[in-house]
């Protein structure tokens, strides 16, 4: 392990992030709140231990970061952001609990958007600023942001692209990652921009439709509000907000390449076609339900169910009502979509539906192969043939997946949460969600959680944040190994 | 497909079915009850229609069976064994309803055990007798049983012992299948009779002895009486249950080595450990709970520990204490065992711990082949390399397990049954264990699960016991493609 470069990389994202904790302070000014020397003090202080961690550690210009680097590099920037993200919350006191500050940044950082905040309103602006601004940065990846404004990270950067940006396949596009961070980025701009501008147009504040924009390009889901999205009682906003959300379930590849003058490579990506095909289904479905069972006008069946399974499949977690009242078959149905997710290459979290894609073709194709047993018969994604090595590794991901939901459930079933509560809010954390189910679904939030169910939780939030091997990598002992 | 040698086979299936409904006559005349002509009818009517399907449909003897033929007469012959097998019950009038005959007979023919009857104590002998012995058959395999008993189906029996005995890898004991299929048989009538000795030395009668010694054995689970074993209040008979348990979950091949003189055997076979530690530390960790917090005695808690344990792990489903009132977290504690399984070859249902396994251990090697990309370092079970193509098929297993079992939740969560209760029902069905959670769990049975539920639920039976692909592969259109 070449620490020197670890620690160096560490320090240029802690400047990133004080820096980014200072963008808050207009805010602050404006609506006169009391937070401004929190975050000040937060935001200064990060960005110099950052720097002097950036230029008292040398380190040799052509040295290469290995894989290995990578893994450390990513798992531990992580951890060390969501640390010093806190800060503006303990030192302001409006979060006093450090376990409950991680858990809000962490929630913010990996964008799930789970809160312990029982009256977000009460909340200073500038603080609220900075809890959506981890969003963001979260969303398209600190590292990758990194990646974007820092080329001399070029040598090796795509070992650490690689750890953030987990994912079965990798469209790529430009050979050199710096060129693709700054496209990812900027795409991420362009549309974060677009939002505000169409809320804003909503009678949204500036202050808010900047904050939920944040909340739905990065699909993480904080409001400023204690009402999420139904405080703003707007059928406009209510379908902005649905339709971003759709373009943050997207692969970002496919943006880039339409807004490059080619819009016909979403239809002939098949992932991008099981997601669409899947949300009409769904959407449509629930929304008859809706409109049949729960006597709903056509208009607002089909608003309420885009909005709640589009937040959910995406992984946003912003509410407009409270879907778990609809029937009693809904929590199942919200914990099977829990563990879906968008698509990869997007913001959003959950297992993705391109590993689904393509397990369930590789099963179908299994009872061909039981009939014909010498025919080499290969899944096909897109048109090519998907490597049975591929398929093993998205078999090993989605195991470890469902092992990491089975045991971190039996433990906060142990710690205390009902069934149907514990699986919800480790479902919702893991797939970076928000609101899970029972005592921590959308009517309510994870204030109550004990203790230790909270520390359970902010990991299981970066190891789904982060597809699971770049945690987990840490604590193999070959990953030790000279 | 060569529908003569289906039609024959089939004959021959309801041939065995209709003898072994007579064997329930001497219980009948025992007892006195009223339900001797309901089975005299039942067992000669069935007999008589197998033989004229045997003895009228001419085909010839080098006819060789092929792949397709094998699932369609085993998925077939299954079916056809449990419409047969409700004659009795509803010739007698004591399941009056077919649904509900249906649903019990796939029941015990899939060693369930889940229950529709209220009062099984009302049931005269003989019937009961019945339905303990499509446990038995089901258990090791009417078609299992087939090419033991009639060698004449030697020819392509191979086929239709891997449609009927699925599962990853396949010990030989034999190369030739008829041989395989009568030491497999073997051994089980000789556990069974070992069982039945010593269940009679705890003072149960002979017919109880039987009853539950086919129900321990076959892994099935129907009791004779209201309060299943609990009823004996017999501290002995419930450790020769969870001793016989322990023995059905194991690969009955090793059991047949060890009868043969190498009974180290067992601890060379790394599933066999594997299950084997996974037991003692649930058991003990329950036992231990229980111990402390439900205040039992240490004799006492670690019995009803093992017995529950066992009893869900090995898909057995006799009940001794309401489990599901132990404490908060039970109910998922064994909604995760539901899903585990015993051993491949053994009588039990589910996923079985060689799948997982081998998952578990691809998903581990898979960090280290994240560190060394260009090194190949397969997954080894029992000191041989696994290939990855057998890794896709038990992805491609698990993945429909998995959708099955979600599917079939949703459908039973629209006809009307809770979240738990739904899942609880499914995963108990699907993995032939028979009780429960809520509603359909272990202090209630499935009387009250409307008729559609029932009919989703034999389904997943009959789709769990021939381990999905028999099933599934029908309904492939390449299967009946020429």
């Amino acid at each position: 392990m070449n620490f020197k470069i670890v620690i160096k990389i560490i320090g240029f994202l802690l400047i990133i992030n004080g820096l980014a904790m200072l963008t808050a302070i207009p805010f602050s000014i404006y609506y006169g709140s009391d937070d401004i020397s929190a975050i000040l003090i937060s935001g200064f202080g990060t960005a110099l231990v950052g720097s002097l961690l950036w230029f008292l550690t040398k380190t040799d210009p052509n040295e290469d970061i290995s894989k290995r680097d990578g893994y450390f590099i990513v798992a531990l920037g992580w951890i060390a952001c969501s640390v010093f993200g806190t800060l503006p919350f303990i030192i302001h006191g409006s979060i006093p609990s450090f376990t409950d500050a991680f858990f809000e940044t962490m929630s913010g950082f990996t964008t799930t958007g789970a809160s312990i905040l029982k009256d977000v309103e009460a909340v200073p602006h500038g603080l609220l600023f900075w809890r959506s601004m981890t969003h963001w940065l979260g969303g398209m990846g600190i590292i990758v942001l990194s990646l974007a404004i820092m080329p001399i990270l070029g040598i090796g950067g795509m070992q650490l692209f690689q750890a953030e940006v987990a994912g079965p396949s990798k469209d790529k596009i430009h050979p050199r990652v710096t060129e693709t961070a700054k496209r990812l980025w900027g795409i991420y701009l362009i549309l974060t921009f677009a939002e505000v501008i169409l809320l804003l147009f909503g009678d949204m504040n500036l202050f808010d439709a900047l904050c939920h924009s944040f909340g739905t390009l990065a699909t993480g889901g904080f409001s400023t509000k204690n009402a999420s999205v139904a405080y703003y009682h707007s059928t406009y906003i209510e379908y902005v907000i649905i339709i971003f959300m759709f373009i943050s379930g997207t692969n970002f590849t496919l943006h880039y390449f339409a807004l490059k003058g080619r819009p016909l490579n979403y239809f002939k990506d098949s992932e991008f076609r099981f997601y669409t095909i899947f949300i009409v289904i769904v959407v449509t479905s629930t929304a008859v339900y809706l409109n049949i069972h729960n006597s709903q006008t056509i208009e607002s069946a089909f608003r309420d169910s885009a909005f709640s399974i589009m937040s959910i499949l995406t992984s946003t977690g912003f509410v407009t009502v409270n879907y778990e009242s609809w029937a009693k078959f809904f929590p199942e149905v919200f914990l099977i979509l829990l563990l879906i997710g968008a698509c990869a290459g997007s913001t959003s979290g959950g297992v993705k539906i391109i590993r689904y894609e393509i397990l369930i073709k590789n099963s179908i194709i299994e009872l061909k192969r039981l009939i014909h047993p010498k025919a080499v018969i290969p899944v096909r994604h897109n048109g090519k043939a998907v490597s049975i090595e591929i398929i093993s590794k998205i078999a090993s991901f989605v195991m470890l997946y469902m092992l990491i939901f089975i045991i971190a459930s039996v433990l906060l079933a142990i710690i205390g949460l009902d069934l149907s509560s514990s699986m919800g809010a480790v479902a919702a954390c893991l797939a970076n969600i928000g609101p899970g189910l029972g005592s921590t679904g959308p009517a309510t939030n994870y204030s109550n959680v004990p203790m230790l169910g909270k520390w359970v939780l902010s990991i299981v939030m970066l190891l789904g944040r982060l597809e699971l091997f770049t945690v987990l990598i840490l604590f193999s002992p070959t990953f030790w190994k000279k």
